[in-house]
């Protein structure tokens, strides 16, 4: 079950289905995320695991269980492609440990970020294999602890450096080889919104109750250098979130709906003018 | 048929199936591309309007023609999805136009670049029909000059504002409403090489004849603001283009292999070592 368990509802979007990934606010240490949500009555976040262990992970789930925010997903296990042993070996401990500070922090969703071509590979197939043999490995003591790995597929210009899984259709390829209660995907419109398949494989998901996360970011243009910051705030860019709240809900999800945008420019702005702006974008454009 | 008629060859592959996309060497002039390429006994090369345009269609048809230069393919038509009544009419009449050019060069094979989201919109469906009604009208057209329109798919990360054709599957869904002697695709390395799906899509397009070009460009990171500069020369990065080139010719295909490389640092260096490194890249790499 969702750390949140709204009902499904009618447009506009109530703030109840909200969730704030922290990466979007990152000029905010947890405990201004905390007091700041707390404040504009947002109940629920997303966390990371860098900035949890920084502050402590019993810390971390105080503060958020104190403020009375429900913590939706904790990013991110994964990395799962290096054919070295002692590096794989090094991953799985790491991902052991997410899975004890999700269940710490009280999510039952840890997102995973797969993993890029190994240095000096061209075998996508390869490394792929190599992430199901991670998730034989971790689903089980994921369920021990009541955690369900995510696999987010990320777009197909992070192929290389970052994640080989780059559509809904391979992420679920992965995840059906395992019960949905361990291994389920991400569905971040942010990665998949250009994906004429995206519909059919959402309805694919949710028949096998595999959803297990649902997250929003606009697409915008031009990409920045590296790619990776060049997120846009909802409305500004291309993505239509209305047809993928549709199309989850549709196959099923009624769970929180997490906004976790990357943007320098957010990132140079007052939290709780990023907070505002961001839950009023969310009630009108998803 | 192809302006190059050659048969399969066994590896490594030989001069005669490499074909030089003047962006590749950007920095020479046309004169300089005819020269050059006849001096490193190159037979091929593909040609872009704006180029030709400025020097002459006809002149340029010479040009090449007294090199001994095959022309394997124009770069580009397209540019379908603005809804405006008379931006539409104005690209059609571009395309008739570029088709003229394909002939007049003696190429058989007109690029197209489709076209993004029109400016506002996110309506990704409705810009791919657009695509196809501008397809019907073009490729009786293109037909009678005996040139083949080629649906380009172009990398996910350019739906939004180049092309919302991002895979070979939605290019072969729009070019299968039409005959292969009037409408194909376009097979390139560089934006199809992270998808799952593209063998069995490359098979599916050979089955039906309509595999108009193969080119090559290598995927490297990180990527520049942009994106449109960020590829890489053959052996740089990630892909595998041995695997493509048996799967196309697996397909069927027989043709020449395009090298077209849009990258800063190939413009300024020298263009006869650009051509060399490249032929060379294309002997042991493709």
């Amino acid at each position: 079950m969702s750390a949140l368990q709204p009902q499904p509802q009618p447009f506009p979007l109530p703030l109840s289905r909200l969730s704030i990934n922290q990466e979007t606010i990152k000029q905010w240490s947890l405990p201004e995320l905390a007091e700041g949500c707390a404040k504009e009555g947002i109940g629920a976040v997303g966390l990371w695991r860098a900035p949890v262990q920084e502050y402590g992970v019993e810390r971390t789930a105080r503060l958020m269980r104190d403020a009375g925010l429900a913590v939706t997903s904790l990013c991110r296990g994964g990395f799962f492609t290096d054919p070295d042993e002692a590096a794989r070996a090094r991953a799985l401990d790491d991902n052991r440990a997410a899975i004890d500070e999700a269940a710490t922090l009280g999510t039952d969703t840890l997102v995973l970020v797969s993993g890029g071509l190994p240095p000096g590979s061209r075998d996508l197939a390869g490394a792929r294999e190599r992430i199901a043999e991670a998730l034989a490995l971790l689903g089980p003591c994921a369920e021990d602890r009541g955690v369900r790995l995510a696999i987010e597929p990320l777009h197909p210009m992070f192929a290389a450096d970052r994640c080989v899984v780059s559509t809904l259709s391979q992420a679920l390829d992965l995840a059906e080889r395992f019960p949905a209660r361990q291994v389920g995907v991400v569905v971040d419109t942010y990665h998949v919104w250009w994906d004429d398949k995206a519909p059919e494989q959402i309805a694919r998901a949710g028949r096998g109750n595999r959803i297990h996360a649902f997250q929003l970011a606009d697409w915008i243009t031009p990409l920045p250098a590296g790619v990776l910051l060049g997120r846009g705030q909802l409305g500004e860019g291309s993505i239509d979130f209305t047809f993928f709240r549709d199309q989850v809900e549709t196959a099923g999800y009624t769970g929180p709906i997490e906004v976790e945008i990357f943007n320098e420019t957010l990132w140079e702005r007052d939290g709780t003018e990023v907070l505002r702006e961001t839950a009023e974008r969310f009630r009108t454009h998803a």
